[in-house]
């Protein structure tokens, strides 16, 4: 009694967030904490999934992410995921992370980050989800891509 | 010595946040409070208005803010915000606030805001910023608009 | 079977509200964020309304604010609400903003606001609330400035 | 070189903080955290010692406080509080914490809390405080008691 | 028809909690506010009283808690808190504090802190706790202190 | 110009956190946010390089965190880190993370987390640090390991 079988774009599962960074996010060296962004990340993966699944969706799994740049009190931090790959119940969403000083104008794409999601109904269990149709190229790629990395999940 | 006149468009000071209703944003009924609601469309317009100007911006003015529609527990809340048009040192930001219900699929035009930001230095004192051109018609529409809405403001 | 005609007092609804300016409520020149003081006063609006109606209020609209001074990091900031004039089961709340440093000893009232709120039943609809009765000559003109206000509001 | 002798009323010193009860005060049953109530009046007695010192004050001890009522999400609590005697660089604080339900018009006196702080210089140094004069036979009262539980917090 | 008599060991229900001071614990000097340590000190106690009487427990008192030393950004602080003794419904718990600087490798005790805890039910109603048997020497010493600080409170 | 040759121990690192999950960190369902999770995990993890470094230590990454189990409102959360070895500058940090309620005495190991963390300087700048010297087995193993994984990490 597991229902979807509609088909619905990648497209109309992309969530844009934008957070300055402000006291309360920022370390003892006015750095945001990696954790906050941590943060943030789970929250823009997880309306992504829940977008593609009209569910509330929960975390399974955060693939390994690289922190490469400092992000620094007053930066604006924007966040832009999509769902790369639905599964049976359980979708890949990627998220990209750009930190940007307005007053310099400078602009890093400073992570990306893979994460798992699981559709559940009201009482936390399972359902399946919708299938998602990849249409550009970047689109496809990542499709292809989520697959590779969910083998690689499941061997580990 | 106060410098800019480069001009710069429209389309390169919008600002997209999104944000989950937590529990923590709720009033005892589970509703959003109204006040988190204003701190959001603040942080958005301030955002606009600094990628605009390139320099940290400060609230001057907020116009009439109309609540209709009670925003729940667990919807989405996506803000977009733009400048409207640049004054001197102050510019009119525009903010559109969207209620979604990803369960639903819901999705209702729940607030419109209209504020007005000064860009200031490392002091706070006020500096010119930079003209901006509407290009489309609705942000041609819009920037007669905040002038009208300049002069009702002057004269109030 | 909507209730009440007791009539109640302006004094009766007062609140007052103190708030000690924290580093989390700064942006990143170390001044209060103007959303943060938006959402201090619909708080404190919220209240007073709650107080004549006895029931929960919920936000309707806020009228302009203007924000003349910049509000500093250990600044106290104290909010002082009542309800101007209740209609049918709606309410006008004024409340003034003061801005203080205890160290020099300045206060400053750095903003007024009107807010409309409706008071609610469990479910959130309307229900009628109480007359409020103005005593003082004060209490008087807002009173009065209340209905001009709201049929402003109507018109626009 | 440790200057003041102006004397100050206690009137001067008061605080009235109100606070209304929101989800992230609560613990899992809903009700209000003994320790958020703690962290508001710590805030409503430093502010009552910066009132009068006109300097930032540290907490230097909290008397015992007794908890004989559960507050509720939804409740409104109000705390009151002045300087009840001025030592050296020392000042007694009490505070007076009530307890509301707007929707059933109950109040209640939930606590009592004496504090002692210290005003500190911009590097955290004790300096020395204005003379406290009491007025009213309260304020007298307590200016007394605040003497002997000086003594018995010394002795201990 | 209030149950337990099974006696548990004081070890069994030692909690540790470790707070990083950040900008948004902290006030207009940089130190942690008192209030937010009393915050912390409430919950580590909270839970070591639920901890051994496997119930929501809640703070019937605190008793007097003196702040020697200011602790400042960046700092770590360690809570250590274990049932000193049960009585009927209540249980005194004992907290303390330690601050810490991993920098320059100090470590001081800051505070000691005893609560009053009550284990409740669903409805919030008192219920029976279990027995604790102190083993150490220091546990002794603990449990007959607790014996002695009752009566004082009692008394007073 | 980069110091330190001093041997330190595992054991010294070790870092215990322990947090009740209270509204403000659940989502709509009442359950813990996974987000809040990983700000936790970083934090703990965070202080655990700091212990062993005495510098400010940054997060360089996170291995991929599997959840495979919600956790509740009113559930403690314990986090147990330390340093499973250092390099020149960065250092592999594990965490183990416990979900338990108090209520029905049930624990679960509900993650493992392995991050990477760099010890920097007052200008955020990659200073090197202590080695670190397992004892016990457990500790040895984890030092071969962390090794390995690091080889995996250069790799992918």
């Amino acid at each position: 009694m597991n229902e979807p079988v509609k088909k619905k774009k990648v497209a109309d599962s992309v969530i844009t967030m934008t957070e300055l960074v402000l006291p309360h996010h920022t370390n003892q060296l006015g750095n945001l904490l990696g954790g906050q962004l941590m943060h943030w990340i789970d929250i823009c993966a997880a309306l992504a999934s829940a977008k593609h699944s009209q569910r509330v969706c929960v975390t399974a799994s955060v693939d390994r992410i690289d922190f490469h740049f400092p992000i620094k009190l007053g930066n604006v931090v924007t966040l832009i995921s999509s769902v790369n790959r639905a599964f049976k119940t359980s979708m890949e969403v990627g998220v990209k992370v750009f930190a940007e000083s307005h007053q310099s104008g400078t602009r890093i794409h400073s992570n990306t980050a893979y994460l798992t999601f699981v559709s559940v109904d009201e009482n936390g269990r399972p359902v399946n989800t919708f299938e998602i149709v990849p249409e550009t190229d970047d689109e496809k790629r990542r499709f292809e891509e989520a697959l590779q990395r969910r083998k690689n999940r499941l061997a580990s």
